[in-house]
């Protein structure tokens, strides 16, 4: 039977999604306490990775557990036995042909950046801190120069890896300023390693007056990865919604 | 030479405010930062403790340094040296006879209450959780009986101890909701001590139904602290402001 997870969590802790040698990871807690409550051994396939440090406000993944469970009361217990940084917001049956990656047909990912002299305590972990005032209409020109179905072989960390293509559809990448935060939010059909972090890090650089705007549509076009695009902090950056 | 600090914190991590022996405080953290930066060692007078787990949007101190300070260089370095769940938010010359316990005029708490069956994981060490709806409108109407100048023996933690008096002026007290969150907010001339969470752990109790509001002027006139008042516990609790 097939299962689909949407879940929360904070990165602050974790060594990111994916289970690697190196430290915790939220799949590896999750597929435990699958483990305790159920006695079942199963893998957790999300929609995608996210970084040492990433957040989550929904990330959406499937297991195949070995027969029918009481969806809310395994919710339930998922939620007693995990720490209060990593939630399963829902649990519910899926379909045999669901796959929390493959069925996606797009991301929303949202990076919040705290333009002022001090951050809040309670948001030390969750927003990336840029004391000097940003430009933000700049940063807005340049996000809208970057919207749009193109080649992000530039906006990657490694556009060497063999990925099938560098094309997304990046449907929306906006820039908006509420008091001392700058929020991007960026929708895509799917993004390459490190895509979002990438691009935050060169509208930083036009928010800085680095780079004139103008210049999102030069380094597009040059589809090579240069220091132009520096690859901002994780702890900003939040996965925002999955969409199937 | 007398300085002004205003302050916020997260209180998770810390034994409350006032230095004492069985952890780390907030207070000691300020004061070694304090004695780091400029050499001096001081002692800092907080506007009034917070307990363990409690935090402070604005907490106000002041302490005697030597001589003069730069303000804005000295602040930039203490927030250098303390670690990100503390902040220097102000910093600034006050009169010989400023004093931030004395000269408070008055203060206010604000207590955060998360009503739904999941917190989100970001906001886990800044709400109190409670699953079980309740019912706010309740809630605000025994609020509404509990303000104004009482007689709050009932409504503080230990009213045997040798205080003045227990009569405070209780200028504000309300509770909102907006989605899943439940606010109390409370402004008065000066709390005794666990007042505020003495006056949430009976309001929950209302919106729980356990309680009638008009019970409110019963439990204040009775003067006695009893098992119908908890302690609502300490992480949704922030120092919201002191007003002078």
């Amino acid at each position: 039977m097939r299962y689909r997870f949407d879940i929360a969590y904070d990165g602050t802790a974790y060594f990111g999604w994916q289970v690697q040698p190196n430290g915790i990871t939220v799949q590896e807690k999750i597929e435990s306490a699958i483990h305790e409550v159920t006695g079942a051994t199963v893998k957790l396939h999300g929609s995608g990775r996210t970084d040492q440090g990433v957040h989550a406000r929904r990330q959406v993944a499937h297991a195949d557990l070995p027969g029918r469970i009481d969806e809310r009361g395994v919710k339930k217990a998922l939620n007693a036995v995990l720490p209060g940084d990593i939630r399963i917001l829902a649990l519910a049956r899926a379909s045999a042909s669901f796959h929390a990656r493959h069925s996606a047909t797009g991301k929303e990912y949202r990076y919040f950046i705290w333009n002022a002299d001090i951050v809040p305590p309670f948001l030390r972990n969750y927003r990336t801190h840029i004391r000097d005032r940003l430009d933000d209409a700049a940063m807005r020109e340049a996000a809208a120069a970057l919207e749009g179905r193109h080649d992000f072989a530039a906006f990657t960390a490694n556009p060497n890896r063999p990925v099938e293509s560098t094309v997304r559809d990046l449907r929306k990448l906006t820039v908006s300023k509420h008091g001392s935060e700058i929020t991007v939010s960026a929708v895509a059909d799917g993004f390459l390693y490190k895509m979002v972090r990438s691009l935050v890090g060169f509208l930083v650089r036009v928010g800085e007056g680095a780079e004139p705007p103008s210049e999102a549509t030069v380094i597009i076009e040059s589809r090579v990865r240069t220091a132009r695009v520096p690859t901002a902090p994780p702890q900003g950056l939040f996965l925002w919604n999955v969409h199937y």
